[in-house]
This record gives C-alpha cells, sequence and structure tokens, in this order.
C-alpha cells in the first residue's frame, strides 16, 4: 500500500467535505449526474482518442497501480549481489544456476541467466538496457495516460458549463432561476478541476516519481551483474552499490553488514 | 480500425448528447453556422500560413489516419527474420533474394536489398537510419499540423465570441435579446472547446504514440538485418529481437515457437 | 510564392468577415484606431526590448519573407551531384572548377571551392556545419521575433482593454454608455487575439517548419561534397543522397533518372 | 539564514499588509479558517498524491531549508586542495589519511578516502559521479514537492472558490448577501495565489538555483581530487580550480593567497 | 547605448500614452500608490525568494544592462587574430607576450597568457571551457531573475485585484462606489501586466539573446588561440574564423583586407 496515494486521497475528500460543510452543508448541491457523465466520459474518451488501445482501455488499472508501493529493499538487493559475487568467485559463474530458481526480480533472474549461459557482456549489457528502455517506455506511456486525462477533465469541465450557460441564456426569462442555473453549470468546471488536480495529476506525477526510483534500481542491478560477470572483486562491486544508496540507506546497510558479520 | 480513436470519438459526442440533452434538449440552440465557419475555417487557415504547403493541404487526410490502426506483429516478424537469419548462414546472403518478393513493409525491404546487393555494413546502417530519421519528421510533421489546430481552434473560438460580445455591447438598448446574443457568442468558444479537446489534440497525441511504436519496430528490422549481414547466430538474433518485446508478447512469442517446433 | 501562407491569411480575413457580417455587418463597430495603436505598437515595442537590434527592426522584412517559397529542387539536385563526382572521379576534382560559375546556392558552392581548393576533410566538415550552425541561429532568430510578438500581442490587447475598463468604470454615471464603452474596450482584446494567432504565431511556426527543410537540403549537400572529395562511387553518392527523398520525391527522381538514360 | 529568502518572505508579507492597510484595512475580512483549509490542505493532500512517501512528508523540512544558507568557501576550498596536493606530492597519497579526521564535507572526505584506499582512478570517478547524480536527484525530488504544491496550490483556491460561488447561487434570493459570499468565495482563490507565487514557487526556484551552485563545487572538488590522485603539478591544479571561480572571487583568492605568501 | 531596448521602452510608454489620452486623458485615474507598490514590491520580493543573494539584490543593475550594448567588432577581432597567429610563426609563441598588455577582452587575454606560459592545449581548452561555461550560467542566472519578476508581476496583480475586489464586495451597500472601487482593483492588475509585458519578460529574453551573442563571439576566440598554440597556418586560421560570421560581416571583413592589402 502507497501509504502518501491513500492518505493524500483521502485528505483531498476532507478539504472538499470542510468546504461545503462549513458553507450550510448542502452536499446534494453539489451532486450532479449528468455533469460528471460530461466530465468523466468525455476526459476519458479524449484520453481514448490519444492513446493506443492498449494502455487507453487500462486506465482503471493504471490508477489504481498508484496505490501499490513498489516493494524496494536496497539493503538485501546489495547483500544478494556481493553473496552472488563471492560465490562466482568461488565456485564459478556456472554454480550461480541453482541460485536462479529463488530469484523473483524478473529483471536480475534475466541477467543472470544470460550470465550463466555464458553470454557476451557487450550482447548481455545491450538486451538488459533495450529492456530497461522498454520498461521506461511502459510507465512513461502510463504516466502519458493520466496526464491526458489531466488534461482534458478541465477541458470538458468548460465545456459543460458553456453548454449549461448557452442553455440558461437562450431562455433568460425568469430571473429566479438565473442563480440555480448558473449553480449547476458551474459544477462541471467544479468537477474538472477536482478530477484533473486532485486524481488524475498528482496520479501522473507518482507514476513519474516511481519509474526514477525503479530504473535507477534496475541500473544497480545491471551494474551488479556485470561486475559479477567480469569477476571483478566483491568488495570493489560492494562499493560501487553503496554509492547508489542515499545517506540513510547506507548507514542501515552498513548496520546490517556488522551484524551479519558479528 | 483503431478501436480506442474511434469509441473515444463516440463517447465524446455521446458525452456532449447526453449533457444537451438533461439541459432541456434543445439541440437546435447549440448550432450555428457562421459559429461554425469561424472556428473550422479560422484555425484550419492559421494552420495554412504556420505548415508546408504539402502538409497543411493534407490535414483531413492526416485526421483520417488516426482511425487506421498500423498492422504489428512482433511475433511473425521475429520468425521472418530469424528463418532468414537461417536461411543466410545455410545458403549465403544472395540467396535472400528470392525472398524480397514477398516481403511488404517497404523498410525491411530495401534493407535487406542493400545486403543483397553487399552493401558496406556502415554505409547501410547510416542510410536505413536517415530514412528512419525522415520517417519520425513525416510523422512529426503531421502531429505538428494536428496540433497546431488545436491551438488555434480555441484562439478562434474566442475571436469569434469577443465578435459577438462587441456587437451585442454595442446594441444594449433591449435587455431581452441580451441573454440569448450572449449565448450565441458563447456557441463559438464551445465548438473551439470541443474541436480541440474532442478532436485535433487528442489525434496530434495518438500520431505521437504511433510513432514511438513504428519506430521501435524498425529499429527491431533494422537491428536483424544487421546482424543477419554480419553472420551472427540465429539464436543470439532471436534473443536480441525478444528483449524488445513487453512480457506479453514474449510468452506469445515463446508459445508460436513452441508450436512451430513440436 | 507560398501558397499555403497566403490561402491562410485570406482566410483568415474570410472567417472574421462572415463572422462580423452575420452579427449583423456592422464594420466600423470592429475599427478602432487607438486600440489598433495600443496593440500593435505595444507588441512590437516589447518585441524591440526582447531582440538584438539587427532581427527586431527587420520585423515587418521576416514576415514578408513567410510569403516567398524557398526553391526546393531535390530531383536536380542529386543529379548535380552526381555529375560532379563522376566528373570528378574522371577528371580530378580540380576539374569541377569549371562548374563552380554556374552554381547558385552559396552554400554548395562556397563548400565545392574548398574541395577545389584541396581544404583538408575534416576542416571542410567542420567549416561547413559552423556554416549550417549559423543559418540555423539566423533562421531561429528571426522566428523568435514572430514568436515574442505572437506573445506579447495578447498581453497588450489586454492591457489596453483594462485602460478601457478602468476609465470606464470611473465614470459609471450614465449606464446606457455602459455597453458601448465596454464594446470598444473588448476590441483591444480581440485585436490582440487576432494578431498573435492569425498572424504572428502561425508566420513563426512557418519559418520553423522551413529551417527543418532547409538544414535537411544543406545535409544533402555537405553529405554530398565529403562523398566527392573523398573519391567514393558516384552509385553510392546517389543511393546515399536518394535516401534523404521522401517516397513520393524518390519515385520522381527515378523516373527523372530512367527519362535521361532513356 | 538565507537573507534574501528571509527578506523576500518578510516583503511579501508587507506587500499585502500595505495593500488591505490602504483599502480599509478590515483585516477580519481575509481571515477564513475553512478557505485556508481547503487551499493549504487540498494542496498538500494532492502532492500526497503526486510524490514519494519519503520526500512528500518532509514539506515544511524542504520549506524550511530554503531559509539555511550553505556554507561555501571557495578560497578555503582551493586553499585546502592545493595544500593536499603539494603534501601528496612530497609525503605520498597515504600522507593524506591523518587530514581525513578534519574534514567536514562528506563528498570530500568520501573521495580522499577512496584515494588513500588506493582506489582506481576510473572506478573513483564512476562512483563520485553516482553520488553526484544522487545528490542532484535529491534535491530535484525536494524542488519538485514544491513545484507540485504551487502548481495545486492555485487549483484548490479554485476549486474553493467554485464551492463558494456554487452555494451562493443556490440560494439567490437575497441580493445583500451577494456580495460579503462572493467575497468569501474569493478568499480562497486569494489564498491560493499568495501561497503559489509568494512562498512554493519561489522557494522550489531557490532550491534549484542552490543544486547548480552545489553541484558546481562538488565538480570542483572530484577534480581536485583526481588531480592529486594523478599527482599532477600543484601549480596547475590551482589553476584548474581557479577557473571555476566568478572573477569578484578570483581576486579574493589571489588576495588571500599573497597574503599567505607575504 | 541598446537602441531598440531603449526605443521599444519608449514606444512601449507611448501606447500606454495614447491608450489612455484617447480615452479621455485622465491620466490622475491611473496612478495609484498602493497597487504600485503590491505589484512592485511583491513581484521582487517573490525573486528574492527565489533566487541567491548575489543576483536577486542586483535586480535593478540587471536591468540596466540591458540598455547597454556590447561592443562587437567581428572584423578587427579576426584581423588581431590573423595577426597574432603570423607574428606566432614567425617569431614563436613568446612574443605574443609583449602583446597581452594592450588586450582588452579578459577572456582571449587569459586564452594567450596560458599560451604563452606554455600551458598543454588540452588544459587549456579545459579550462576555457569552464570559463565559457561560468560565463553562460552567469547570465543565464541574470536572465532567470528578469524572468521570475516577469511571471511574478502578473500574480502579484492579480493578488492585488483580488484584496480590492473582496474589501468592495464586503461593502456593496453603495452601488455608486461600485464602479471607481472595481476600477482602482483592476489598476493592480494592469500595472502587473505592464511589468510583466512592457519591461521583464523583453529583458529577460534580450539577455538571452545576447548571451548567444557573446558565447559565439569566445568560441571564436578560443577556437583561434588553440589554432595558433598548434601553429596551424593563418589562412586556415582565417578561413575558419570567417565561417562563424554572417554574410554581411563576411563581406565587410573582406572588404577591410582588400583595404588593408592595398
Amino acid at each position: 500500500m502507497d501509504l502518501a496515494t491513500l492518505m493524500g486521497l483521502v485528505l483531498v475528500i476532507a478539504a472538499l467535505f470542510i468546504g461545503i460543510l462549513t458553507g450550510g452543508g448542502d452536499f446534494a448541491a453539489f451532486i450532479n449526474i449528468p455533469s460528471l457523465f460530461i466530465t468523466v466520459v468525455g476526459s476519458i474518451a479524449a484520453t481514448m482518442v490519444a492513446h493506443p488501445k492498449d494502455k487507453a482501455f487500462k486506465i482503471v488499472n493504471i490508477m489504481l497501480s498508484t496505490l501499490k508501493e513498489p516493494k524496494l529493499d536496497h539493503v538485501s538487493l546489495i547483500q544478494t549481489m556481493v553473496s552472488f559475487s563471492e560465490k562466482a568467485r568461488r565456485e564459478g559463474l556456472l554454480s550461480l544456476e541453482e541460485n536462479l530458481e529463488s530469484i523473483e526480480d524478473p529483471f536480475m533472474k534475466k541477467a543472470l541467466q544470460l550470465v550463466v549461459d555464458g553470454t557476451d557482456p557487450d550482447l548481455l549489457r545491450n538486451m538488459m538496457e533495450t529492456e530497461m528502455e522498454l520498461f521506461e517506455e511502459e510507465l512513461d506511456g502510463e504516466r502519458a495516460v493520466l496526464e491526458s486525462a489531466g488534461a482534458y477533465a478541465p477541458a470538458f469541465g468548460m465545456i459543460g458549463t458553456l453548454i449549461g450557460l448557452i442553455q440558461m441564456l437562450k431562455s433568460l426569462n425568469d430571473p429566479e432561476t438565473l442563480g440555480p442555473s448558473m449553480a449547476v453549470a458551474l459544477i462541471t468546471t467544479l468537477y474538472g478541476a477536482i478530477l484533473a488536480n486532485g486524481v488524475f495529476l498528482p496520479m501522473a506525477e507518482k507514476i513519474k516519481k516511481r519509474r526514477d526510483i525503479l530504473v535507477l534500481e534496475k541500473r544497480m542491478i545491471l551494474e551488479a551483474v556485470l561486475s559479477i560477470q567480469a569477476g571483478e572483486n566483491p568488495r570493489i562491486l560492494e562499493e560501487k552499490l553503496k554509492s547508489f544508496l542515499p545517506e540513510k540507506e547506507r548507514q542501515a546497510y552498513e548496520a546490517a553488514s556488522q551484524e551479519a558479520t558479528a
């Protein structure tokens, strides 16, 4: 569970709730199904025109994915890679085959499989970098779907309000209904603004940040596998990987290492 | 047929339809030929000033092209390239000449023709990369036309509304006509917003995404042809190409391969 | 004559004309000299602050230049370069000196002059690339002038409208004059929107697109001259240059070649 | 203390204070707790959805960090590095070990530790560049949090105003309350504009500028350490580092050097 | 004196003057000290939060600097460099020492000093490129200050108008004062728009353009000094430098050269 996403969404709703409550608390005044229809269907429809089928039809899945936090354990990642490095030096690269089974991360598994298969280092780097690139493009494509939805939501909000205003102005005979009609027209703009700024755009940003973190992890894995293949000293590998860690995680790693040694 | 584009456009219309229906259903109030003229002609005119003749005059073709989905079959692409690789190793590069006829993709055809002609690998890569670059620029040029139209449509929508407002304000003697006049003025803004956000901008985005996919395919083909020319092992070629596939297609490819072997 | 630019400008005017006509046709209501003065002088003045003297003072020339279409004949360009390549192989590089006179394009002339002078290939490439870079910067500078004007025109339109509104509100005693005063205030915004979206911004975009086309041509010329200097096979040169052509022009070139051979 | 940040914030408040005072000085009219709640909680909530937990939950710390000025003393940095360079040439690289204790900057400490440990120069550069990259990403992540907050604050300001307007329009029976209700609705927009333009966005910009300065310093340190490791002449090192200084600091450095010599 | 900047600023004022004059000429209606205070102090305060002390406190100097035109004389620059090249070939690199005194440009002076000192060419290029980079960053920093001011000015203009509107709406009892109060509120928006679009943003753009020109000149000098150090033929140096000149200056240079020879 991504706590920040969840708490953020809850707080967005709380902010709106408080805003309506202190203004009189007439919640019914803020619910209008046709307005919701125009904003949600309109912005998702435009997103479908804008994106390839395999991305556009998964927009709900993409949104849900921002609620799940990817597992990242750099400390044990380094420990694993260093232990593989030591084993490879002692017993040869082929000995890593028996560890392949227990590896969960498909990127690491594939890279090590290639090492065990005796793949040429340049080809291995080339193939794994293509894989990383595709991974980046996959997440960028998901982000782009949410960014499109976030751009079209306020636009369809405004379109809905314009439709409401035009209808109101056409029959401007009863000044008593002017206010309520305009209120209804403005609800569509409100929906568009909330959807874009409370949901679509922040979720798109989260996917972008997550991509950076996951790509960094993949870079660490690739660096480590290439070092193992080249038969580099495990201590050097450890140093290299540690330079990828922020200060705090580095201390955690060192604490964990000393425990292991003790 | 690109299902996402089609469904998206249908849903955009549905959203507008519902919006008008629930507001009273006076569809006639939303049709105004001069407003349509200003928005459509104005935004296309500005696009013609902005772009080269050969692109600007094709705007309708470009829009229609987003409805056609490009055929992409990575599984059979890899199978074809691997079979060519095996054949070239067995019978020599010249033996590929007899396969040239049956190749539909002009990019693949040209690259293989160059291999058969004994072109120097560096020159071949250089020429095919120029071709890829031109292909990218072609699609970027088409996208830019729709992006311009999408930027000028709301601008001319606003220009039309300003023209309407100025005329309305000049003769502000009859308050009864104020509302309807303003409604007419706002229709142009509505048209501009719908055209930009429901049609031009999403279509431009689709062309951009499609370009990325098609360029990736061309990169796979070029990679494969260079590997064939270099006489690389077909297994290595297969592995290289498979690293371009997303997880799902990779499984499809492996399933297809096993069937072929079985 | 650049047909697209011209037709675009005519259609922009037509769209505005129709818009005013159908709203009553009171053209006089849309002419206001002080509003025109604020928008035009204001946006050009800000452009003068923003750009170097030699660009800012040429804004009218730059605008007119978008009406002239650059001559581009890739078919005869390739034919010329291939014929030079053949001649150089037969009679030596020095023999090209007699052709220099008849070359109109200054970029091609300079490059070939350097070849005839026996300039070192690296130096030649270096010098011609500097020249290309300067050419790009020159056109980018022109485009930037129009982009600035396109950004400042709506801003000064709004400034003019604010001035009008403030004056109107100060003397809000006669409700009868309210409408007409506001109409006059809005005209400045209208002028700014038309100037930016119908003139400045589309022209800036055209210059950008044109730059891309002209730089591609220069790249073809440089590629060809370097190939001639290196004594490459004219057939290879022909192939290289053909890969710069889009499909349609390539067919035109092949048709022209066959005629020439026949 | 970063004087510019502090004075800027004080002046922003002064500008608002004067603005309210000259308009009648009714400060109470500008305080509205629910409006504040919607803007502050809404924009921070959206920022939490948008960013990873470890950044989003630190937004207050990040804002406070713009008030602390990083210590930068290029003159003594160069003197230190040159003195290390001289010592290393006289007494060997290992002699630097005794200086490690007294170094405060963790980046410089780590780099010199690696030198003393006899790390291979390429590996050292590689590791320290990874470290610099992570440092940049850390600050970019902090900046992105404030930029998000700065983008969502005006959006939630508008959302709050829309909520207020809709409530006001629903009950448009008493024209006397129209004005005050609208005033309350507008306060949320005001809060959003102040938060974004007076706090979040300028602070984000400051972090960006600070990053550039700190990265430059790290580049100087890395350059110096590699020069020391390579046993370069201390005079050359001095010249290299001096070319990183702006004119004014260079004169300060030279003045300081002459004093030291005299 | 930069004529374009000066004339631009004068014309901006003229446009505003004419606009007010034709609307009745009530200049007093457009002067409001508190509005000016909010806009100017607010936007400069936010700029101070956003930028490092040494840039933010120099904003007036930076603005004045756009009025001074940098001296650029490419013709004499090339003549000087070619004469140095000839002298160095005849009398050795050390002979340039006597010319150092008379060189005004500090960049050229430093580069030639390094040549005379017998600095290694790679180190020289490295050091001078660091210097160029710092120069670019210096001007980019100045530009960024004006861009920030240009972004915050309309924001504080809007903040001032919101403050005015809220105060007006709170006491909406006297319809007679409605108009004038609103006029005063709008003045702050007007000030923000004028400051941003007539002063800050165009000046930022001018600094950007100027940077490009000055960096090009530095590139010419560095290219020339490296050529002199390498002992290249002065004619080749001349050709290299001439390719940096636009067509018009090239003709001026050739005219000047022929005079010199004659």
